[in-house]
């Protein structure tokens, strides 16, 4: 008998101290490569996860074929600490696990990423940095801290600070989760189930658009009924993970902005015109937590970036690899900002 | 010593059998009256409550030289059942207290208001049927149940049915509240404080808009930062509240269809063209949850219906009160609805 096939390396990271002042020990950073690195240390395109995502999850937009085509690139897949595969609550010793591990930023993320990329494979610059979501706000720090090393940004249904409404969203989420005495305070035996189902509950009317709903859309997916869908697949969902990483996954979004640190101090028009890359900006057209707007304002005050929602009524999901069309939407995109 | 003074008045219904099959004994319905009956009995408005409102939270559409002008108009400030002081969860003695508070739908609520103004007044005709948010759930009822006695409609954020994607939002404010094991399936002896919280949170996202965030308008209603809004108002106001009350009116919510009766058998395009009214329909512009498509589908079906969004930023709530412009702006529309 064996376990299931790990499919992913694990870069180990010692010591990482973050944003917070704390000391991450030990700290493993999970990923997957997709393609080979060429001679030239060239062709290396970064694509972080999403909240609760893992690697396997950015397959959707990797193939032959396509716009991340792994004969062409070498595509590097981070799983986000905080995801239950890199360093987590769920996994790290005591003293720092569970309810004590520390707050970690999306900065601590791409620092740490950066340095991987550098003594693992020498990677020095990437053709593309690009994510969805979480996974675009990754992008976006790559591209803010280290302008002259990432020629091209792909920011899909994320933004380069998280706004207040969608940090008022996730609060609700938290709240959800955490109103389960069985949570208590992060020191559970037993996953708070109740916690856990009341947050995809939660989550099921901000994830998709009222216009998915009013086409009943979910049947697409599997799903017979509005309540099939929220237990099957929402509270499904969130069951199948640990409640101190999604909600230390939380705390990373909700603090997510690209100028908080010493550079930009911050100073959130600067810390976008520093960014040197040429960028497509793609928000879902009816996303309801990472509205085109906040993507307005951005692409305003950098110098080569483009705006291009994603027509698409399957809200945040759009960019997620559930509506086809809006795949194909977006690896055009991307044909065109590696062709460029 | 005297306790807080009483401003409204209580028709004693009596049995009520519910479309659900249980009879509702000793049916209160608490109203508030502004104005005075004419003679010819033609003067009457009704104006029901909105989602855990209180009559005197209609008040900010009432007044002189107002469209709902007093010194003119006979306007009924009906109690929605379940909101604490008509029939509520918390006022019913057993068997049917608390959490065997029976499910109460808007046509129950609708026919019971007939009820009482032909009894109370004897009014047969309502120059107006007006309501924000579930206010306007009942408008639409009291126009398609009584096509030939309410001569005019105004639904300001409020839907003839309840969208799916509505009903999805409003599970997640549920299980929020739920999940606080101090609820006890409605059984608790003293409120589920966590829970109320946690529902507050949840609301909070919903109730305004992105824009009203990005712009930091609860600063306009006294709150310093977000987190001071969350608490100060959004927690406050559930915790003043009955949780198996809040519970008794998502589920009466949830379940708003005009056409979820004998007379229209589910055929939601026929109870819509069976509107007589000459009606304004007036969602917010920039609503999560009652969002204007949903009321073009209505509008296009009805015969007498125009639609008219209210430009605002205050998502949900521009219909609400807060918002002064919206007020003026749906004022101006009551008045030329009035004249017409």
């Amino acid at each position: 008998m064996s376990g299931p096939a790990i499919d992913y390396e694990v870069f180990a990271a010692g010591d990482v101290v973050l944003q917070c002042g704390l000391t991450l020990r030990d700290t493993k950073l999970a990923y997957k490569c997709h393609g080979t690195l060429n001679r030239e240390r060239n062709n290396a395109i970064i694509f972080p996860t999403r909240y609760s995502g893992r690697h396997g999850d950015n397959e959707y937009l990797i193939g032959e074929g396509m716009a991340l085509d792994p004969r062409k690139y070498f595509i590097i897949v981070p799983n986000l600490l905080g995801n239950g595969i890199s360093s987590s609550p769920s996994n790290t010793p005591p003293p720092f696990d569970r309810a004590r591990f520390p707050n970690v930023t999306i900065h601590d993320n791409v620092m740490l990423q950066r340095r991987f990329l550098s003594e693992r494979f020498g990677i020095d610059r990437l053709a593309l940095a690009l994510g969805w979501s979480m996974g675009a706000q990754q992008a976006y720090h790559w591209a803010a801290l280290f302008p002259d090393k990432v020629e091209r940004l792909a920011a899909i249904g994320g933004s380069a600070r998280t706004s207040d409404h969608n940090f008022v969203f996730l609060e609700g989420v938290k709240a959800a989760l955490t109103a389960d005495a069985a949570w208590r305070g992060g020191w559970y035996d037993q996953q708070p189930a109740v916690g856990l189902r009341a947050m995809g509950r939660v989550w099921a009317g901000w994830g998709l658009s009222q216009t998915f709903y009013r086409r009943k859309l979910y049947r697409d997916m599997g799903y017979a009924t509005v309540e099939d869908f929220l237990v099957g697949f929402w509270e499904g969902l969130f069951l199948q993970r640990d409640a101190n990483n999604l909600l230390a996954l939380i705390w990373t979004w909700q603090h997510g902005d690209i100028s908080a640190n010493d550079r930009f101090q911050g100073d959130f028009d600067k810390a976008l015109a520093a960014i040197e890359a040429r960028a497509i900006v793609m928000p879902g057209s009816t996303d309801l937590y990472f509205p085109p707007e906040d993507n307005e304002y951005e692409v305003a005050r950098m110098k080569r970036a483009a705006l291009r929602p994603i027509p698409s009524i399957w809200g945040h999901y759009a960019g997620g690899g559930r509506d086809k069309e809006a795949v194909q939407f977006i690896d055009r995109a991307l044909m065109e900002l590696l062709a460029s």
